[in-house]
């Protein structure tokens, strides 16, 4: 299974692609897609769609998993970035892949076991579950990665489930 | 000139399609686009682009001009209105259009002259301007077609100052 992550922005968007075999996960790609600060917000935003468009293309995934974006103090960016993220999760669904949503939290607790986790943390154990040596940069990416990872977490804990609840959900 | 206005949202997205033939304005179209809250987010993004694309692609308006989106007390709303802002301004982008933004207190300001008008003095003048019997119903359809015309105000507004100014900007 191939699990696309992706961290929205405008600016800077981070993406992380992770393959599970088994019990084996691999860092297939990380990186980040930028927009040039010069153009427009329609052109921007025509332009990731673009580059998603080709990262999704190119990598096939079987999920795009998309951070859940809140508001947080600045409001500038906030915009920018429920429109990046809005254009993300549109790209994936005309694609037709199945696309799953998780906030930064979910993700700490997913990766780290500590909701509270800095992204410090977060990445150096994004390089320890994928066998890196270092810790992917940017930034971006390897938050692109953890997302992929949490929801790898995230399905593993939910094909548990039916064992124990007796049925599939 | 053809201008369409798009008052986004993810439920009721609304468009106004208004000519400008020498002096005179016209409605050529008004509506509302709405998504079915029952699919996911993913795919009443994707909805909505298709929508759009081919209400542009109907009206072949030279310029699309779409509220700027700012953020109001419900998080909640202004994520997917900043979401439905985003796919407007990058179908609008993608189909070669020229886009314009302004806020609704623009909006208010150009149409009847007053900044903090309300919703139906706005309407009101709408029909004014326009020629229409009757207020534009769903109030979304008016408020999009107050945005076109906000434009076309702004439009002339801009070609007026050169000759006082004493050059094109």
């Amino acid at each position: 299974m191939f699990v696309l992550g992706i961290d929205p922005g405008l600016s800077r968007c981070g993406y992380g692609c992770v393959e599970q075999r088994g019990a084996a996960q691999r860092a297939v790609a990380a990186g980040v897609v930028t927009t040039d600060r010069e153009l427009r917000l329609p052109e921007r935003l025509a332009t990731l769609r673009r580059d998603l468009h080709e990262l999704v293309a190119e990598h096939a995934p079987d999920v795009v998993v998309v951070e859940r974006v809140f508001f947080q103090t600045n409001v500038r960016t906030a915009m920018s970035v429920a429109q990046a993220s809005g254009v993300a999760l549109l790209t994936a669904s005309e694609a037709g892949c199945a696309v799953a949503e998780y906030s930064a939290n979910e993700v700490k607790l997913a990766v780290t076991g500590y909701g509270a986790a800095t992204k410090a943390q977060v990445q150096r154990m994004v390089a320890a579950l994928l066998g890196l040596r270092e810790v992917p940069r940017p930034p971006d990416a390897a938050d692109a990665l953890a997302l992929a990872l949490c929801h790898l977490a995230a399905t593993r804990t939910t094909r548990a489930k039916p064992a124990l609840a007796g049925g599939a959900r």
